[in-house]
């Protein structure tokens, strides 16, 4: 059978799964392949460095050069993650003619245009079914499986930290810190977990869906985004009582070809699927308008799923439909009529408030009338009774009916005002139930 | 833009959607194919129907020649289901070098084998996303994006008029019947719609996903399989006590390399994902080696559902990737160690049973009794105190654990047997947690 030599950059815990399929599944590979795979270089920085796979000691190599100048390495799968050497790098190897295969979504978020441009250039192909929601195929379920739709929403869990550290908020009442050190220790959390829970990653990853899915240009510093380290305890518990389950959402909607772009701490009803996404799940629903719904639920990170991921992409390239795919994908595209976010403002959603007030005479009369100014209108309340006390604070939970987001921002900071607030009012989006 | 002409045979609901598509979203469509797709002929019995869609007076055909002789058609959708004539027509396209797209798996499933060794004989490519569970991409995703796995657990809701009943049944209390009416009502069950609810339908699905799964070769008739027509609303609501739902369920499994496959009503626990697909809504969760589980859940059928995949057919054989992937799916292939169906008297299942006995001493004693003769532990029972009378009949619903479905079998048959028996016992298999 023909013999295909491929590299890859990096052996660290996806390395070493990309390289123990290729070793132990090669086979398999070929089957799918029509081809046999070989590992023919593994890029490291230290050769001596103990790892959990054994490679045969000529694959280990500590230089680029020895990849950019073997001409028989038609495929290299970048696997050093961050943005810096991997872009460099990248472009090296596209220079020297190798398809790209990626697992990473911050250099694509990044500096996705540059790469594409050049690898278009040059006849290449970049594939990165890897760099979101690991073993859920949704790069190609985008870009190929349905492009007779246009799509036209997009909701999902991309970020498999948050939802462990909120899962375990509810089903063991921990706080945030508590569920924050057990991700630490089982590994779903790095050690610096920034970029995880102040959703940084969550929207990387859906600039990069958002753009094939709607051929949308748009940079992943501009799309509105919050995290869940602010959430607290009250939070999940408030919204239980009120049927709902907090995820960390990602949201791409069309409406009148303008593009509703967010990622946020939303409330979503339990039973509904999103809800029913637990622990370091990852799931997106797609809507297009051909198919209807769409829903997506898999391992979204971890080193064989992500490896499932980049092998697929691998066997793609050798076969050469990486490279139609390639050319055919609306990245950074140029549609005539391209899709522009939105004015968030105008955006409508329901919303969860709670303040913490005064308990005193006309604090809900004060609430509700700058709510009613905003022509936002109350759906439900929540106010328990508390230990009787002189001067006692307690927690008012409001859901508003649909509103825009300009006006609940504007009343939110005409009511942080009113001197009966303790603090700051919490504010989050209440997912409704026909997807919007 | 490069054009490209394809044709459709049959224009009932999935063909109308087909064409509706063609027509009206050419732009997108020629975006993702990087080619124009042209509907250049649809063939018909009748010209002169009142159809929902208006096609230019040329397109309309009533001889295949008319498709057959046109060289510059390089594509053509097979969309008149049935086995004959589709069979006959597929044939003569393929002989005059069409590519075949089709939604038809009764087809397939029985004659998939000599359909695709002429298509491969020939060069050209057979595309059936459409033909299993409608408008979720399962084949395109079971082989391309998952092809680093060996998937060890494919387990499906295939037909959605069963799920429509079933659910309808716990929702709504209902008869079997009376679900059966309203699905027909509702158009999501045919006139005659025994191969919906007799398993036929599912089978025939399950039978090409296990080809495209485990590379089994299988023929639909061989697989055991059971509907859901003999239901009762007592097991609906049993199985609710219990804490399950009874699903039409489709299993193909793979174990010491050997293949449990049926289809059969299973009951799924509450709150998992396959016990939480209602209405006509088809899922499949696949479980590989590497990804770990990836659920899929959508439309199974439906006009512009079905039309999604179909259309998406089309582009993958305008570009190409049709003809790579068709050239590497496991399709009735011959791998050296192909995987062969089990032994299914030993595969192991817990079992939900259901006795209606007499109300007397040693009922209970007798048929444990002979539970225990050939070693089958009961996990609960359920026998609900009923109005005193003088012969009363009461049912006795046993749980047990895990056993072959041999010895359940075997049990059975001696226990129904028993002069205690009121009808023969009800058996189904309940899924495991773990997914076996």
């Amino acid at each position: 059978m023909k013999q295909t030599k491929v590299a890859i950059l990096g052996l660290g815990t996806v390395g070493c799964g990309v390289a123990r399929l290729l070793l132990q599944q090669s086979d398999r590979i070929a089957l799918h392949a029509g081809q046999t795979l070989v590992l023919s270089k593994a890029l490291v920085r230290d050769k001596a460095k103990s790892r959990d796979i054994d490679l045969p000691t000529d694959v280990l190599c500590t230089q680029l050069a020895e990849i950019t100048n073997d001409p028989d390495i038609t495929t290299v799968a970048e696997l050093v993650g961050g943005v810096e050497p991997a872009r460099s790098m990248i472009l090296k190897l596209l220079e020297s003619g190798k398809n790209i295969v990626t697992a990473n979504k911050a250099l694509l978020a990044e500096h996705g245009p540059e790469l594409f441009k050049r690898a278009q250039e040059l006849g290449l192909s970049i594939s990165f079914e890897a760099a979101v929601a690991g073993g859920i195929p949704i790069v190609t379920n985008l870009g190929q499986c349905l492009s007779a739709n246009q799509v036209t929403s997009l909701l999902a869990i991309l970020n498999g930290t948050s939802n462990y550290i909120l899962s375990q908020m509810e089903s063991q009442g921990v706080s945030y810190e508590q569920a924050l050190c057990e991700a630490q220790r089982l590994g779903y959390a790095e050690a610096d977990p920034t970029m995880d829970v102040d959703g940084t990653d969550t929207v990387q990853k859906l600039a990069i869906l958002s753009q094939l899915a709607f051929g949308a240009q748009v940079f992943w510093k501009e799309i509105p985004c919050q995290g869940i380290d602010g959430i607290s305890a009250a939070e999940i518990n408030y919204a239980k009582e009120l049927g709902y389950r907090i995820k960390l959402l990602a949201v791409a909607q069309l409406a009148n070809n303008q593009l509703e772009l967010h990622v946020s701490p939303t409330l979503v009803r339990i039973g509904t699927p999103l809800a029913e996404v637990y622990e370091a799940y990852n799931a997106v629903n797609v809507e297009g308008d051909a198919v209807g719904n769409v829903f997506y639920h898999g391992q979204g990170a971890g080193q064989m799923p992500t490896a499932s991921a980049v092998v697929a992409d691998l066997i793609d390239s050798a076969t050469g439909r990486a490279a139609i795919t390639f050319e055919r994908l609306e990245l950074w595209s140029c549609r005539d009529n391209a899709v522009t976010p939105c004015d968030h403002t105008a955006v409508k959603s329901r919303y969860y408030l709670r303040f913490n007030v005064d308990d005193s005479p006309r604090v809900l009369a004060q609430i509700a009338g700058i709510l009613g100014n905003h022509e936002i209108s109350i759906a439900s309340v929540i106010q328990h009774e508390g230990p009787e006390s002189e001067h006692r604070i307690v927690p008012l939970v409001i859901m508003t009916h649909r509103t825009t987001e300009g006006a609940a921002e504007k009343a939110i900071e005409e009511i942080n005002l009113l001197p009966c607030l303790q603090g700051a009012g919490v504010c989050m989006r209440v997912l409704d139930e026909s997807g919007s």
